[in-house]
């Protein structure tokens, strides 16, 4: 039984209503927003014809009432069957004026001389070109940093995005269970990863945006890297990660498989993992920092030296990865319905690598998982 | 027999080459590239990773020389596999510096004083906060746009990059040959959105990174929507768009699909899109202009009154639209080697579109069709 589709306007009011409460305290009149998922918290305009980097596109929340939307006429129509009522259009590309002069009409209008916020900081981007953002600044409009304004509000994620996560999460767990359906030594990496996206289509993703992994004896090299034509071999550690969408929501864990029995150093770096992964779970609930889950895992995978492998996990929602890191610099301190990753790493020999990754949403007291939890033991293929 | 993944060293060097020749007509000590067609383009460097928004990825491109990676740790396994030998990481995401002060020191250490060009302008975006764009812009080094540089060099394709736009346009075909497998009256949309997407990986995708369409009685009203549930019913147009991936390179193109017997002025629309097409790939050679392909289908379609349907094609490669817009703006002169699509749009009645498009090569003589030429009659499905 899949859920209904998008959200109900309500939910979008609170979002915006919790935003200008954000901005009242920062003295924000006006904030905006150019990426896919900034517009799409506050308007619900879901499509993935941001894969198009041609025309920019603009939300506009102001300090009271709606927010207005400042597109290419080709998104009209599917922006009106959103909550957002007052949508401005011109038609892109335009190589005269992308959209520029309109916004900052709209911007004068709805900030007058106030301060209009935009994200700048860890993670943020401006999707607009330069020259029009250049062009835009000479318009006398007053910009300033949101100062993670939107990356908290983001963090802390409603019931019904939590259900959107804990449902694709489910998605992937189905696929992720065929996996011996599909691989077994002998098979090319890359025709695993196309029946890998497969099964998660057919289990009910809309789409699979990411898939990584790699198949080596005694660990890979990273865990990004796409497939070559390679085939599995017997002895091999097959991972997949991967993050699969539905109703613009995203998963993102990974399994380990072993090709036949694995080598014993393999399999107790791979019950190392869990491991950790249980020691963060157990003090995943609010009130502990992000780098207090970080320090839990790698006291267990490096006895506190400190991981190489980077980040130890980190947030997840409307995008792959989001908000906070699990890395000792990140001093967040947990709230309820952040949804976050916890993805320790080994390194079980030079260059070599093991990486799991859990799914979990902060509640008070335990921490629910929303990926089916894996075993110490890694499930074994044909090999 | 799929092609090699992959290209030999001697493609990215003759890139390399050609940038070079055109930074010194400009000026430039150095190029500074962001995004991840921009960092592909001159290294090879292929990952999915890109999903995760976290993580700034520099490449910068001397005047003379190979290209520097300035980039994340978790990268560097991946990066070692290309060409390029000069790989330089920091640890990410670091709260204090993600990258800049090492970016920095690479474009001093590589521009000297000399002038660093960046894409600016239309459809560029600079992958990085504002924050850190500002820290960089304060360590006294001489930033300017790169006119257009990147945009003229990804225009035109070599045979190694054809090829592969070719392949991938064979397998969306296959994929939509067999779409009468999977839609029928009462099968909800957004279930034949997910075979069809199955459809392209059984078929030798990689991966599916956009589809979009619609199914509705009479035409549609946009094409950049998602499915939602609703089933497909007799009488209904079904249009599918896609841009399916096989080693890093775009199909972009559609096709409709009439649920039974279609209506008579439907069949008319459809045959006069197809006819708009054979009038631009009749004059589409080396010396005609992006507006007069877009005058030629907007005499069939509108009369020369001037399509409200925006552009009538674009420039297509490694992301699903790139360069060129076929509008009367766009005033590119078409050159051998440039791949564009070619996409009529028709309005059969108010709000009520008809969509089709093709992908193309520009040859010294006719073009050649990267993808397979539909018919005047769609293809009827069981209705």
């Amino acid at each position: 039984m899949s859920l209904p589709r998008g959200f109900p306007v309500a939910e979008y009011r609170e979002r915006v209503a919790r935003a200008q409460g954000a901005m009242a305290k920062a003295g924000l009149a006006a904030l905006l927003l150019t990426t896919e998922p900034e517009v799409r918290y506050f308007s619900g305009y879901l499509t993935r014809f941001w894969e198009s980097p041609t025309r920019p596109w603009f939300l506009v929340v102001p300090a009271a009432g709606d927010p207005v939307a400042v597109i290419p006429s080709i998104g009209a129509a599917l922006m009106a069957i959103t909550w957002v009522r007052d949508i401005r259009t011109w038609r892109a590309p335009d190589y005269d004026d992308d959209g520029v002069s309109l916004l900052a009409a709209t911007l004068r209008e709805i900030a007058g001389g106030g301060r209009i916020g935009l994200p700048m900081g860890h993670e943020s981007h401006l999707r607009m070109p330069l020259a029009d953002w250049a062009r835009l600044q000479g318009e006398g409009l007053d910009f300033a940093p949101d100062n993670g304004l939107m990356r908290g509000l983001r963090a802390v994620k409603s019931e019904a995005e939590i259900a959107k996560v804990r449902e694709i999460c489910a998605i992937a767990g189905r696929a992720f269970a065929r996996v011996p359906e599909i691989a077994r030594a002998g098979v090319p990496l890359d025709e695993v990863f196309r029946r890998f996206q497969m099964l998660g289509l057919e289990e009910g993703a809309d789409w699979v945006p990411y898939v990584a992994g790699a198949s080596a004896a005694g660990g890979y090299a990273d865990v990004i890297s796409p497939a070559g034509p390679e085939p599995l071999a017997r002895g091999d550690v097959l991972m997949l990660d991967t993050g699969m969408m539905r109703d613009g929501y995203f998963c993102d864990f990974d399994r380990n498989f072993t090709l036949g029995p694995a080598a014993p150093e393999l399999r107790a770096a791979h019950a190392r993992l869990i491991d950790a992964t249980d020691a963060a779970a157990e003090i995943a609930r609010p009130g502990t920092t992000a780098a207090e889950l970080f320090h839990a895992m790698d006291r267990l995978l490096t006895g506190g030296k400190g991981s190489d492998a980077g980040r130890l996990g980190h947030g997840l929602g409307m995008q792959l990865t989001e908000g906070l890191s699990l890395i000792p610099q990140d001093h967040t301190v947990l709230e309820p319905g952040m949804v976050l990753t916890l993805e320790p790493g080994i390194e079980v020999a030079p260059g070599r690598i093991l990486v799991h990754e859990e799914d979990i949403v902060i509640r008070n007291g335990a921490p629910e998982f929303l990926s089916p939890r894996y075993g110490r033991e890694m499930v074994e293929l044909e090999g």
